[in-house]
C-alpha cells in the first residue's frame, strides 16, 4: 500500500477494481509525463446511486447528492491511473474537466464539481490543485448524473 | 503512400483533402511530441450525410447512423493530422473526446463513438488504444450530429 | 509591461485581476511547457454583461454579442496564464475549446467562438493560431453564455 491509498483509507474510500471499457479505449493511457484518463462515471459497484439530471425540484437529482457522486467519480479517475502507474508517482494533477447532466435552469455546476476538486485537494494537497472546466450537457452515458476525466503529471 | 494510408485503403477509406477552417485556428496543430485537432464533423465532400440529434424515434438520426459518422469523424481527424505530420509517425492515439448532439432521451453516447474508437483500434492496433470522454450535448456546429477530437503522440 | 501586455493595450483592452477560483482549483496550472487555463467565463469586474443561451429570436443572447463575450473571455484566460508564467513567454496557444450555451436551434457556435480565435490571432499572430472545438451545451456555470478554456506551450 502506497501514501495516496492510505491517504484514501483516511478519508473511508478504497479503490474499486478498474472496470473494463466496452470499446477500443482504455481507462487511462500514460503518455510520457502524463496520465489521461477516460471520461468516468459514478459507477458503485457496477451501478450508480443517482441517475438524471441534476437541479432543483422534484424528479431531478439534488445538487448535494450530485456533488457526491463528483467524488466518487475522482476515485474511480484514481482507479483508472492506478491502473497504468503507481498513484504515488503522480507530482501535479494538471486538469479537470466535469460535465453535469444539467436541467436547463440549474447553474450550480462549480458548487458540484467541488466534489471532484476538494477530494482532490484533501488527497494530494498543493498537488491536487488543477485547472478546471465546468459545464451542463443535456445527457451523458447510461443517464448518469456527472462525468469527469482528469489529466495527471508523473514522475 | 504509407502504411497508416495503405491500411485505411485495406478498410476501403481513403484521407480527404482538409478544408480549410472558417477562422484564426487551425485544422490540427503540432505541439511538440503531440499534435491535436481541431473538433472534427462529420463532413464528405463538404456536406453532412444526417444532421441533428441522436435518438431512438421518428426525426432522430439513429444510434447505428450516428456510429457511422463517428467514423466519419475519425477520417477527418486523420487527414488533419496529416496536414502537420506524417500519419506514420503516429506512436500512440492519446486521447478522444467525443460530443455527441442528442435527444434528452438518449443514453447511448459510448456506442456511438465506439464507431471513432473502433477505427482508430483498426488502423493502429495497440497504438489506437486511448483514453475517452463521450457526452451528450444539446446541439453541435452546423446541426452535426457528432463531434470528435482527438490528441495523438508522434516520434 | 511586456509585449504582449503592449499588444492588448493597441487593442483597447487591459489584463483583468484574476478572480480567487470558488473551490480546491486554479485559474491555471502551469505543467512543464504548457500552461492550462480553466474554463473561463466572460465576466467583467465581477459581472457578466450578458446571461443565457446564445441563439436567434426573443429572449436569447444575439450571436453577434455572444461573440463579443467569447472575446472576453479570452481576455480572462490570458489573465488567468499570467497568473504562473510571464505572458511573452507563450510560443504557442495550442488548444482552444469553446462552450456556448445554445438554444436547440442554434447551430453557430463557430462563428461565436471566433471571438475568441479571433483575438488570439490578433495577439499572437501564427503563435496563435490553435487547435479548437466548438459545441453548444444546454446550460452553463452561472447561467454564462460561452466558457473557453485554453492550452499554450511556453518556453
Amino acid at each position: 500500500m502506497g501514501r495516496v491509498t492510505d491517504r484514501l483509507g483516511e478519508l473511508g474510500l478504497e479503490l474499486p477494481p478498474v472496470a473494463p471499457p466496452a470499446g477500443s479505449y482504455q481507462p487511462a493511457v500514460r503518455d510520457g509525463d502524463h496520465v489521461w484518463t477516460s471520461g468516468q462515471l459514478p459507477m458503485v459497484d457496477g451501478a450508480m446511486a443517482h441517475t438524471g439530471q441534476v437541479g432543483e425540484g422534484d424528479g431531478l437529482v439534488a445538487p448535494a447528492d450530485a456533488q457526491a457522486l463528483a467524488r466518487t467519480c475522482v476515485v474511480n479517475a484514481l482507479a483508472a491511473i492506478g491502473s497504468v502507474v503507481d498513484l504515488d508517482d503522480i507530482v501535479q494533477v494538471v486538469k479537470l474537466v466535469g460535465f453535469v447532466s444539467s436541467d436547463p435552469s440549474f447553474t450550480g455546476q462549480p458548487g458540484v464539481i467541488n466534489g471532484a476538486s476538494d477530494l482532490l485537494g484533501e488527497v494530494f494537497g498543493d498537488a491536487g490543485l488543477h485547472a478546471r472546466s465546468a459545464v451542463g450537457v443535456a445527457v451523458l452515458p447510461l443517464d448518469a448524473s456527472v462525468e469527469v476525466e482528469v489529466v495527471v503529471r508523473v514522475r
